[in-house]
């Protein structure tokens, strides 16, 4: 017998459904709350139960494990709630994809659930539909540390197909590990955006008092809703009070913390804006959206890999891949031992790409004779891009060109706001 | 004729030496100047001239470039200068390695240098024999990207006799590339330091106005000299003014700017304190000198791998190695595609910690079932360390055990102030 069926017989044996006050005692703690739905993401061997605290516990259940029913939940009518539509209001469509964000609470219950279609995940958060009319679906239910290539495609041609279908402007719940990957790949995938694109997450999921997820997402439906930006841009808390959130460029943001909600920040440039009390301002130049079709161009190469350069980094450790992203130190450096291998490899037709694993600054391989000589076997210096949006570039780039010099030129090509101005006066950690 | 011997007849023919006023004309261009030595670090085929403004440039010579003496230059008593001696001043010991900070500005033309002796290097911030009696020498002069592990142990075994030898404290000035590399393999390599050791570098060399190179080298020796710190540090600049410089603990920070001189910062917990007019201020706990012996213990497994994960991370990208650091996504996320393949490799024997591309926070493994199954199958869950920090650590811990759960018990024990506190109030960008 499986450990889940064990669960459900246990719970079963005592008359014992989600939403039950129960009583769970095992060898080491007793302890008592509402039970909870299982979680596709939790193990198959945990019971969950809210605690009057309000906070969830997931208890591993043995073979001695004891469940007492305590109280049968009081049966609660569930509404047949529906989305409300307002002729004057703009319509954003909201398509979900996973993670944290998309995890909603159960009014019945408490419990969190991934929202398996976006009513759920809407109305979690009802605030919004004060902001506008929503179009909500899920397009695919996963941790974002799972997704490929072929997500950012299928995301890209929802995009497209929404915006122009009449939305006013997108909304992507999305789990924060990847967000940046995927905002980066949206942003070369898609042109002439009619309306904003707005990336979103969560870091602490909403049974959590401190859950950034509801302020997030009101805040990202009202940038989509209210703003005419036409780029892919990223909107999360600011910083760790609930003050305001922070409007970032797709290709100039990265995460920065495990788990700080103010995680993301954007590098070697600014952010865009700021919200604050459903007020959007936005501090930079930006891209307008434009009348017209959104065109997508999502051909990418898959063979591209990123590599972390490190003392001692050996020849084998460099693999032949038809692009490869190297995260180099300081102003772009690996180790001297590896420039063979490189050389080789380019010659046989690998575009290589130089980044730093300092994250901030630019990439200059003119200043000591090492640079030069990389620069001479023809590594591209990937100026100011973050490894992330020069991966997820490569790949775009090497779909649309088998040429080396090409590759090099549409690399050090500004497409989508990914290298910035030399002039710009940048703030810095 | 090589290049170089080319260039050597074409100054010889117009009898150019160092320190001359010539006249360089290419094609393109013309420029005046005074003739520089031929600096290690650049191409063979270029000539440096310092212009009236003060600043080096490098001139490609090709066959059609003519050279013209201007002026020669004045006959300039070499001073047999000696390193002074105060026998009630404490001696500090400086290990020079090469690096921005290893260039010495040339008393007679003005020139940058690699320093080949460390008097040079001395003479060339004279400031520091008012703070102490100086021992210099250069153990290697490298770019720190090429340094490897047996310069760590060459730099260990170095300090540790300095040490021994009656030394208050040592200096390294280091490039910056790898400095916080070799900053964390000292931390694990040496026990009981009798007297601070100070890594040192600089983002901009002597010859520029902006150097960052004199004042960092006083605020180390001054560390060095001064303080009754038992640890390795760091000491750069404090932020882009001239107004301090920062002292880190070395298994706690990274450069996280290629060009800005206050690039070095500490992560997940505030530097160890800071140093203004020759003022040290310590604000944070930190491990006391002791009497006695330094002990050195550079015993190192080298087949230790870096990998930073991304979307679409093949098995074929995880090579077989005795260790391997990921560098994950979130909280300790790869694809679960690679799982197995990861299973595979522990089963085999290899020891695999996970990091965070994050870099700031901890990584844990028990929010998400991904997590969960990753730490069942036998990953090591890097806690708050800085990948690099626990590449180093690992390289280390794998030479002294090959039992993973002696290996897995080493890395989550907190050897050299690599894992915080979790109680720690943390700065973050």
């Amino acid at each position: 017998m499986t450990r889940k069926k064990y669960i459900e017989d246990l719970l079963k044996n005592v008359n014992a459904e989600d939403g039950d006050k129960i009583l769970v005692e095992t060898k080491t703690l007793k302890k008592e709350g509402v039970l909870m739905p299982h979680h596709q993401f939790s193990n198959e061997d945990i019971i969950t139960i809210k605690l009057d605290n309000g906070y969830n516990v997931g208890l591993a259940v043995d073979n001695e494990t004891k469940i007492t029913l305590l109280e049968k939940h009081k049966v609660v009518e569930k509404n047949s709630k529906t989305i409300p539509f307002d002729k004057n209001k703009p319509t954003v469509s909201i398509i979900g994809t996973g993670g944290t964000i998309a995890c909603y609470v159960d009014y019945r219950t408490g419990a969190v659930h991934p929202a398996t279609n976006a009513e759920e995940l809407a109305f979690s958060v009802p605030e919004i539909f004060d902001i506008c009319n929503v179009k909500a679906y899920v397009a695919f239910q996963m941790f974002s540390e799972n997704l490929e290539v072929n997500h950012w495609k299928t995301l890209a041609n929802e995009v497209a197909k929404e915006l122009n279908n009449g939305a006013q402007g997108v909304v992507i719940p999305h789990g924060t590990d990847t967000l940046g990957y995927t905002a980066a790949a949206l942003s070369f995938m898609l042109k002439n955006l009619s309306g904003p694109v707005v990336l979103v997450g969560a870091q602490r999921s909403s049974d959590r008092p401190s859950s950034d997820a509801a302020q997030n997402l009101i805040s990202a439906v009202t940038v989509a809703a209210k703003s005419d930006i036409g780029e892919i841009v990223v909107v999360m808390h600011g910083e760790t009070s609930d003050k305001y959130n922070t409007i970032h460029r797709g290709v100039k943001v990265r995460k920065f913390h495990t788990s700080r909600r103010d995680a993301f920040k954007s590098v070697n440039e600014p952010p865009l804006g700021k919200i604050a009390d459903g007020e959007i301002k936005i501090f930079e130049k930006y891209k307008k959206k434009t009348p017209g079709k959104v065109v997508v161009d999502d051909e990418m190469n898959e063979d591209v890999a990123m590599i972390y350069s490190y003392p001692g980094l050996k020849t084998e450790d460099i693999s032949d891949k038809k692009g490869i992203i190297l995260i180099g130190t300081g102003l772009g450096h690996v180790p001297e031992k590896v420039f063979t291998k490189i050389e080789k490899l380019i010659k046989k037709g690998t575009s290589i790409v130089m980044t730093s694993q300092c994250i901030f600054g630019r990439i200059n391989m003119n200043v000591y004779s090492t640079g030069r000589d990389l620069i001479k076997i023809g590594i591209i210096p990937g100026e100011d891009m973050l490894p992330e949006t020069a991966f997820v570039k490569l790949m775009w780039v090497l779909a649309h060109t088998n040429n080396n010099k090409e590759v090099s030129k549409l690399m050090l090509t500004n497409i989508a706001g990914e290298i910035s101005d030399r002039s710009k006066n940048i703030d810095f950690l």
